[in-house]
């Protein structure tokens, strides 16, 4: 059916000043003769036409003409502007068929493989926005559940790749790193590329914000600079230094990442297929060649079993081998968080005592981005193998990483934001004397996450001890920073039975870490 | 953490007048300092609460102080009715926790098997509104796909009858049917019905309202009378007439089930698992000891194969034997739709042809329903095995069940509804001479939803011929009836290449019929 058979009375456009965010939503009333006519149900999804565009949005039906009245059709503030037509104008209005691609979503739930025509499909009527929110969650569950095949990942990573803009840099070697994550306090990337770009090599590394921890890469350097750059201004500072630490979001490279992570993270699911599509699509939109790939282990990782780490890692070379990508994946050390700060403004302060050589710097995050850095500084043909490690170190001891560092924030647009944690604050306490065996990397993210990280930025966890550490009774274990009293309530609370450390002797400690 | 302690500054009630149906919707101008002081994000979830009472709701930030000044907490048209406070009252907000039971969904997507607790807390949860409809979406995807094993089917069935309420009617038979569906026009509850009760037997069938299909059991008897009936009424006239036809969601009987169902309906989602722990949950609820259900198998119908609608009776006995239920499972011929009718009006006159003997009344809606009511009448233990289908009969013809059914109307409420068909219409032709070998159920049942029904009562499809039917080139095989402009050009352009009929010989018709 055509659009001109589906046009119907005309309306008047109006903007309504409500803030729906990624939902569109669209503004009837009760008494227009267009909603009477076409007995449309409330939460329908209509579509709104002019001028050849079209917008689709959930209809809400108002009872009120200080909203819209009856000659009118209302938009919600976004959708207004996506729309990008002026309040007055005549739009037509027809009830939108699901997208058609939800077939597929339906064949994956039975059980079905979905080729890649599936997949382009699907994620081509998303990246128009004509996926509600709950058939992006039909979407997920159902590709997330027992997985999908490697070629499905294939196809997937594929499909995505498509739908958003891809840059291209125009040099042989593009580098970008990735962690995996479940890690707290990792902040490796915020190391790693200036010390790389610092060796000239280039590294316009893009990131997202927190899915499920109590930072990413973009929301802890945001307490630094600016992350949302337009494409033009990144593109320009990454000639000129050789990096970036930027929120890929903005840059509209994988906008049906975006747009799925926008449901994984409510729901908080995660599934291996959909992470390894999401993450290489991403990394070749962004011009990548030549990717590092980070897959921690331990206990309480994202991944727990060595096993199930090489599965990953075969998963990614599968796919990255495939759609052309120069792929090194190391597995590390996941048994506890990197560093002591586990949050925005905790993890800055970490990074930036790194970055000035202070005697106080967590030792495990410089070594870990020191061994990053030098596998990717081993990307470029002129370093010799095993020669990357030293080339990184004499970067970072040199204070070449950072003044590189404080170019890029410059570049990116200083933050002028303050660098405390939160005001409010409690220790939690050992409960028993004897060696710090564990640290249950899921627990800290979480007392972080209730303590108000990200959104919060000074708000998350500094350990004052780690692996390996001999404590007494009652002695602080780490401190819980908070900015507004409702979260600090809830850390405090949820702290209060457990610690997340488990305190015993010195064997069980030996025996967890044979495999690193 | 205690209400207490997540009590924040105080705002003013206000009712905003949008209806969003079964999404509660929170408004807070962008001013407002509670918005502000807690961070909280468009579409996140909210907590509004005062005098004990709470209410969840997806908050949409406001710019305008004609719909929320920065003192008020505005709620959509249905949220504020359900939260029953005046506007003016002080009420509490804070951030929602997302729901517990959602663990158990994440762990049904990482393809673990739930226990009753698990679905206990999922069902209990969804019940108190405290899920979104993307967390049901999830729900709903990870126990379709892959179906849940039987004891699970057990688990999410006893755990969706305890949401409700649950009818007792001191009664020691209480007879109920059900059709799994898939099949246009098979409107048999409208006959069985008052042939049981007729007979005597307590039979007061709640129904839904058409999922997938063009017309439910209760979209079609809302032509004839009232189905929105209060518990009271309900309960005064089953005992009066002995039977009813009524909507099963106002009885408030399985408010889980109804909520899935608003999820699976846009989603077009269905699993044998859901079904029947939908089917027998609701079926118990409404007081049933004793069920019949009606299987349908076809190559167009829901159950396609004999083994697979043997497995799906065997799954039913299984739950229906550990929850008490004397339940009956046929199997019946899905090949073609049942009666003339496809949509609520056109199903009536089918209906009112059989109670009222017209000799034109469709044979086969005829035949079947006096079957299905034969069986429901022999569960009757003064019924000797075998006659139950002559009983139906002398209660049809002796003009019985056309009075029972009258009283049946009166009681619920009759409608003074036109009994016309859509004043738009069209043929559908024959393109070839020959025997009508195939018809397919699933395009017939699009074709009177793309006319309009079930919303459009008088839109549908009206067969004019049907299996085993000789046809010539040219000569109508149905008629399509619409009420909308827009409906008529939707039904025509989607039967312009196809209609859903296969003309061929008497040989491929024969094999098709050999089951039955």
């Amino acid at each position: 059916m055509s659009d001109e058979e589906s046009i119907k009375t005309r309306l008047k456009l109006r903007a309504v000043a409500v803030d729906t965010y990624r939902e569109n939503v669209a503004y009837m009333h009760r008494e227009c003769s267009v909603y009477r006519a076409e007995g449309f149900q409330a939460l329908a999804k209509i579509r709104v036409g002019c001028n050849g565009k079209q917008i689709e949005a959930v209809l809400n039906v108002v009872d009120d003409i200080c909203i819209v009245g009856p000659d009118e059709l209302g938009l919600s503030e976004q959708a207004f502007q996506r729309f990008a037509e002026p309040a007055g104008q005549p739009v037509n209005v027809a009830q939108a068929e699901p997208p058609l691609s939800m077939d597929g979503v339906r064949r994956k739930i039975g059980g079905e493989r979905l080729d890649y025509g599936d997949y382009q499909a699907i994620t081509s009527d998303i990246a128009k926005g004509r996926y509600s929110k709950m058939e992006m969650a039909a979407f997920l569950v159902a590709t997330g559940q027992n997985g999908l095949d490697r070629d499905e990942v294939l196809s997937l990573t594929r499909a995505m790749l498509e739908t958003g803009v891809r840059l291209n840099w125009n040099e042989p070697l593009v580098a970008d790193k990735h962690c995996i994550g479940g890690i707290p306090g990792n902040r490796t990337s915020l190391l790693v590329v200036p010390i790389v770009a610092a060796h000239g090599m280039l590294i316009p590394k893009t990131s997202s914000r927190a899915i499920t921890s109590p930072a990413g890469t973009a929301d802890t350097m945001e307490v630094l600079a600016r992350t949302d750059l337009a494409p033009e201004s990144l593109d320009r500072l990454v000639r000129m230094e050789r990096g970036c630490l930027a929120w890929g979001g903005t840059t509209r490279l994988a906008p049906v990442d975006d747009m799925l992570i926008s449901v994984e993270r409510p729901l908080g699911i995660d599934s291996q297929g959909q992470m390894v599509a999401s993450i290489l699509s991403k990394k070749l939109a962004a011009g990548a060649t030549h990717l590092l790939l980070d897959i921690p282990v331990g206990p309480t990782a994202k991944v727990r079993q060595m096993r199930d780490a090489m599965s990953l890692r075969k998963l990614f070379e599968y796919v990255g081998d495939r759609v052309g990508l120069h792929l090194e994946a190391v597995i590390t050390d996941g048994s506890q968080p990197i560093g002591r700060g586990i949050g925005p403004v905790l993890e800055v302060r970490d990074v930036m005592q790194v970055l000035e050589n202070d005697p106080q710097a967590p030792v495990d995050l410089r070594e870990k981005s020191l061994r990053l850095a030098g596998r990717i500084i081993e990307f470029d043909p002129d370093v010799r193998g095993g020669f990357g490690y030293s080339i990184a170190r004499d970067i970072l001891e040199s204070g070449r990483a950072l003044a590189k560092m404080q170019r890029i924030i410059d570049a990116q647009g200083r933050q002028e934001l303050q660098l405390e944690p939160g005001r409010l604050c409690f220790d939690v306490l050992a409960d028993r004397t004897g060696m710090v065996v564990a640290i249950d990397n899921f627990f800290l993210a979480q007392t972080a996450r209730l303590a108000g990280a990200p959104i919060s930025r000074g708000a998350g966890v500094d350990l004052l001890h780690k692996l390996g550490d001999m404590v007494e009774e009652g002695q602080p274990l780490y401190r819980v920073y908070a900015e507004f009293p409702a979260n600090f309530e809830f850390a405090h609370e949820f702290t209060r039975v457990r610690s997340g450390y488990r305190i015993g002797d010195a064997q069980s400690l030996r025996r967890l870490h044979t495999e690193f």
